[in-house]
């Protein structure tokens, strides 16, 4: 048997970040940087009005006060977007629109609402100093400097950057490409009518909608029966479009091995029991051109549990993220958790607290029956390490913390 | 000037759940269920074998020990999706598959590993209680039951336990359509080229993401001039396909006034200067049929944080959430922060810490300056009260947290 500790390093060491990519900024989103962006102009590339006003050389409207009488001569208007900056002569002041390019000379703005707003002339009711009301020309990015460093997520705040600089793509690790196959003589499209013995395939849409919440898109191939040859002509098809297959089903001696026997002909596929509650086995290796493939069990909730452990991080690091797991929050658990010595359990609970009360862990559900219905109102899975037998309540646990 | 408060509760008041649709499992995805899921039929509906073996009658096997001699005939072989169960004769055995249905009369299944894998007759080596190797009918979910409770999100198990149930499509709140609207003479596509005085488009792309990464989809309509007729028919274009529309820019009085007059025009829009920092005003109605509008500042910072503040919960709210805020997290600032009495401010830095060991906040960049790089580079918002007007290093201040 296979720990899970091996089993993940094996995963892991199975997978890298996907060659980079120049996208356009739409398809960015989500991605991690693989280039360092540095900028190829000031970021403004001017001095500019931060505010409606009017522009000034600050020097001029020393003695400006609320009462008194300063006036300026208005030489111009300038808009935002203003092809050219006039420069402006001693004495005069420009009206100015926020994010306008200053006039060459002036080096403040007066605020509106410290004006009379006076077209011609204009009069001034408050000092200012050089520098007030100004965006400085490089204030945010320097020419030269590096913006936004290779390894960073593009988010939001990264997609305004980079569309700021002018960059209208980027070069990033594309989103991971992921086939799910579900193997089942038994499995049926959910609306389908069933008869007793067959399942909906749950596999298939869950496994899709995991790995679109990881970052990856998802090509669902659909549900096969246990045939080798469908199976094999599958996979072939699939591959093409794949930088990871996931299968799930067909490991069962009693189904035919299916999946196992298929594997075995078109790639270099381990498979192994692994010292893990509810996921009891799991095959890893490579198909095709190197395509790195991993077959999960076909029990939904072992799928699920397996995907969270070891298919999640796989799809992080192929993604070019450093940091490839859930976070882990420490809980007391509520009440005893039962557990089988040399097995790491992943118990399905609700995690509820603050960091600053600190959090506890109640499972849900029945340990040891794999409820999907459980599952699904859980949102952490507690860790039971392999030395313990059982846990008793109130004992601090790891919680991989499975919502956002 | 209204206060962040009264702005957020009249954003929040402005918009709703949207209506339910039925929709696909690929598109419930991340969406919040707007009926409970009632379960039509047991989950599983029959008694299955748990794993690979033979299905006996527990009382037939009794004697069964490791060195015994114990030996059944076998009747049948089960496979999973086989149409009929057999009905299990009185000591024979019938060899089945994870998953197949037990045969009746048979009350345990004894695990392949515990025989010596017979065919037609098999020796059994382990005493098995009625209930082993056995998932029981119902066991996950039973006919009627609410499996799935309106306001659930859907993720992948909740689509895991819809798809077992048969479940094609759900009702959910669909995610929010928003329109993207950048508006200003100065602004330009990424990747042509810009004079002096001209800005690129950061808006349109960031808030796209931002959008996205809050569970909405976005139109990006691109960037308009500050050119009242072509905003207006613009508007009207895009109100066909909007739950929601955003504007950032053109509510400068220097650039004409573009959003605020046109908005006059066709909706009821109202305009408030804002008790908050660094976004200083912001407009909020609905134009059209009573589609809402949320009219955020030019600057990429400014309209950011906004998006944040106001529009990211509003986009929760409107797809269903109970809960549209960030998390926050208490953190102790590492260097005194400079705040503007009576605003609220919202300053960009990085949260760094654990649940164990407290959190303390850096800013990042220069408060005042509205510098994107720093923004990119944040995770965290933290809020100065209006009350303060600086807050010693060391304040513990609560921190909107940006990162998933």
């Amino acid at each position: 048997m296979r720990s899970v500790s091996d089993q993940l390093a094996a995963v892991l060491g199975a997978v890298g970040p996907l060659p980079p990519l120049e996208v356009v900024l739409h398809d960015a989103a989500g991605c991690v940087l693989a280039e360092d962006v540095r900028a190829g102009a000031d970021l403004p590339q001017a001095d500019l009005a931060a505010l409606d006003g009017y522009a000034v050389r600050a020097s001029d409207v020393v003695t400006a006060a609320p009462d008194g009488d300063l006036t300026l001569r208005v030489s111009d208007d300038v808009r935002a977007g203003a092809p050219d900056a006039p420069t402006l002569v001693v004495g005069a002041a420009a009206r100015i629109a926020s994010g306008a390019p200053m006039p060459g000379g002036a080096d403040a703005v007066v605020p509106l609402a410290r004006t009379d707003a006076g077209d011609a002339r204009v009069r001034i009711r408050a000092a200012v100093r050089a520098g007030d009301g100004v965006r400085a020309r490089a204030v945010d990015v320097r020419s030269g400097e590096i913006a936004l460093a290779r390894g960073t997520r593009v988010g939001a705040a990264q997609i305004a950057l980079l569309a700021a600089l002018g960059r209208p793509r980027a070069r990033v690790h594309p989103k991971p490409r992921v086939v799910v196959v579900s193997v089942g003589d038994e499995l049926v499209e959910p609306g389908k009518p069933v008869h007793v013995g067959q399942a909906y395939d749950a596999n298939g849409h869950a496994l899709a909608s995991a790995v679109h919440d990881a970052g990856g898109t998802t090509f669902r191939a659909g549900a096969v029966p246990d045939d080798h040859s469908r199976l094999r002509e599958l996979l072939e098809d699939q591959l093409v479009r794949a930088d990871l297959v996931i299968t799930t089903g067909g490991l069962s001696y009693g189904a035919g091995d299916t999946v196992r026997d298929v594997l075995a002909g078109v790639g270099t596929v381990r498979f192994d029991a692994l010292a893990m509650w509810p996921t009891r086995q799991m095959g890893l290796g490579e198909i095709g051109d190197g395509v790195p493939i991993l077959a999960l069990p076909g029990d939904p909730v072992a799928a699920l549990v397996a995907f969270e452990v070891f298919v999640r991080p796989a799809l992080l690091a192929m993604a070019g993220y450093a940091d490839v797991h859930r976070p882990t929050i420490r809980a007391r658990t509520t009440s005893e958790l039962a557990s089988h010595s040399g097995f790491r359990e992943f118990v399905r609970g609700r995690l509820v607290g603050s960091p600053a009360h600190g959090y506890t862990f109640s499972p849900v559900g029945s340990p040891d029956a794999l409820q999907l219905s459980a599952f699904a109102r859980a949102n952490a899975l507690a860790v039971v390490g392999e030395e313990d037998d059982s846990v008793a309540a109130g004992t601090e646990l790891p919680c991989l913390v499975l919502e956002d």
